[in-house]
């Protein structure tokens, strides 16, 4: 049986790995039914951190979120995320053992992800960039650093480290045609150097998105990390995403204009993090199109007389998905129909 | 959409829990798709018996080895029944951490059956005899001994012990319902004390089996069973089947009248484990219709002149369950037409 607007539906690839992906795949999956998420494969904390120590298995963590984001089966999704409290099975997520258990019985990650599929009804399809067993290393001054999660605790003293993966990672060849095949390719928010930098660095992935006719967009930030990317505006952070991905290839940026309140700024300011700024005529003269408008959670409702009493409530400074999600696909029909 | 035959389908109950079940269940779902696996729930060995230790959960292990005998997903079925190699894994079977999160995450045993039995399409049903969280409790001259792991070790010294649940156990009312509307009631071979006893014992079972308009019929084992059930004949077996379901209610015992080879016999000899006798004055006369024929694995290929190698080079005396099938449903229509 034939959707209804199959023809028109777009495209899209969405790479990144990180909670930004999952909630990003989410809102997106209510504007087609054709997601790509290509997940990157250097996570190595919590659960899954255990089950490639003592299994030798696949970091299966990342991709189970982006399958339960693009699940119609509220109840599978419930049970992949459920995650045990007590015993020897303590702190893994059930999903994370259905992806383990049928990499280890099949030989083949992609057959986990497969059946995974089809018992959460997703729409969609999800692809680890590689399926070669990687760990992120970084090298930054003479420093070396291995491991994401040792990472993602590392202080960069201001500059710019070099990633590679150990062993020498192979390109999932799926993730590359997704790639090459999409309407839209959409780089995810999240952490830079611990969820995008570790996909964009896999060899293939950089040529694929300078090669694509797909349009190559970014969704930078909101707030900047300490230690790492601390004192990064907008036009730091396009730069780095190509940097890492060993070149220019970014069509569109997309960034965030709404100030938070004083307060919620306050309390970020003591963990260190600050609002991503951007500086209107560097964006301007950049090589990509920069597109900033109001992105925040909550703010939708604000505004009105009927403000949602949750969502002014909110305590963090988010990214409101269904509004990323609506921004995007106008900015792709946009730019696209000017393309022409 | 209905089935062509559903109408002259008939409405088969298995009770017991071991491997007797198993391979009878995947034998019996070539002659109906209206299944009911009634199982025993007082296993505490292996991984089952690390979730009880650990979670607290019921015993998923049987459960799940029913759900697989019906399951008609080659690949499901295998992830149900992988077991973890390494690790804090190491033992545990997928399926088994499949019913025990969503027992944890729901609260209810009997949805991750429900969501296994869609998963794996499960064409029957799998039914807990109890829902209750037993153990199983022997006493034997004054000895008591608690647990079915323990259990299975001990010497009944030729006495015939009684056993109990503790906690007390209530009836899974989906179990009774089966016994009450099945057209044949199956007692399965398997391990007398082990997996049949845990089951028979739950209260409510026996009165079931007695009100039943269905045809209860026992498949009595092939071999006796060192310090439990040595010297037993047929006889003694379905008494003894009768005794811990409280009372009579037994219509038809099947029985394997085929002599083992010699070299096969003494094999099991070393391990104290006898072929099963019967004497015919006494199945005469007993209140049941007994019923005696060959029911040998690799018995069917042996006349023949084309021999099934493989069947002939069998090394083990076990049921040959597609034979055990055949010759239950031919039972059950000859038995039942006599009755009209």
């Amino acid at each position: 049986m034939k959707e209804p607007f199959a023809r028109t539906q777009r495209k899209i690839a969405v790479i990144g790995g990180g909670t930004g992906s999952f909630t990003l795949l989410s809102a997106l999956k209510n504007h087609t039914s054709q997601l790509a998420a290509l997940v990157n494969m250097a996570d190595d904390g919590g659960s899954t951190g255990v089950l490639r120590d003592e299994l030798g298995a696949l970091p299966p963590g990342d991709v189970r979120q982006c399958l339960v984001a693009l699940s119609s089966s509220p109840k599978v999704r419930d049970l992949f995320n459920y995650r045990f409290e007590e015993g020897s099975l303590k702190g893994h997520a059930f999903g994370n053992l259905f992806l383990t258990a049928l990499e280890k019985m099949t030989g083949d990650f992609r057959e986990g992800i497969e059946l995974a599929s089809e018992v959460l009804g997703v729409h969609g399809v999800v692809e680890p960039v590689t399926l070669t067993n990687v760990s992120l290393v970084m090298t930054n001054g003479g420093q070396e650093v291995h491991g994401e999660f040792e990472i993602a605790n590392q202080d960069f003293h201001g500059l710019k480290p070099e990633f590679r993966l150990e062993p020498a990672a192979e390109p999932n060849p799926q993730a590359i045609r997704a790639i090459e095949t999409a309407d839209l390719v959409v780089i995810a928010p999240g952490n830079l150097y611990g969820s995008l930098a570790p996909a964009l660095i896999v060899p293939g992935i950089g040529d694929a998105l300078r090669r694509t006719n797909a349009l190559c967009m970014y969704v930078c930030n909101l707030m900047t990390k300490p230690g790492q990317t601390a004192g990064y505006e907008v036009s730091d952070f396009a730069a780095e995403v190509e940097r890492l991905a060993g070149g220019e290839f970014l069509d569109v940026v997309l960034f965030n204009t709404e100030k938070p309140s004083d307060e919620l700024i306050d309390r970020y300011a003591q963990a260190g993090e600050k609002s991503v700024g951007y500086d209107v005529q560097t964006l301007h003269d950049a090589h990509y199109v920069a597109a900033g408008t109001n992105l925040l959670a909550g703010s939708i409702w604000r505004s009105g007389t009927a403000a949602d009493p949750i969502a002014a409530s909110r305590t963090l400074i988010r990214h409101d998905s269904a509004v990323v999600a609506n921004a995007i696909i106008e900015l792709y029909d946009q730019v696209s129909h000017a393309r022409r």
